[in-house]
């Protein structure tokens, strides 16, 4: 499976926001996330960098 | 593997841009992708939204 955890970075951390990540649509406010399993998460963020291979979503706020 | 397909939306239609993505970094004027053979392109245009089960990433222009 290829779905990916979504982590928000704080200062220097990276916090664990989504896991298992299938879909992402930004909107003009933010993001909209829906994991594998359907449940949707919206936060006021950007994509920061994402690295598929990894599994690995960086978000930052703004 | 995990990489996706980038489409480039172009009115009705969605047009290859890049196979096997494995990085997206956004940037103030764009985006940097790289694939799994470490080949940037880099794009003007921004994320419309992105199915990873489906290995797949919709780009638009601007």
């Amino acid at each position: 499976m290829c779905e990916a955890n979504a982590y928000l970075k704080d200062g220097v951390e990276e916090v664990l926001f989504m896991e298992a990540v299938d879909i992402i649509e930004p909107h003009d406010e933010g993001l909209k996330l829906v994991d594998i399993y359907g449940k949707q998460k919206f936060i006021r963020a950007s994509i920061k960098d994402m690295n598929l291979l990894n599994h690995r979503i960086v978000l930052e706020k703004g």
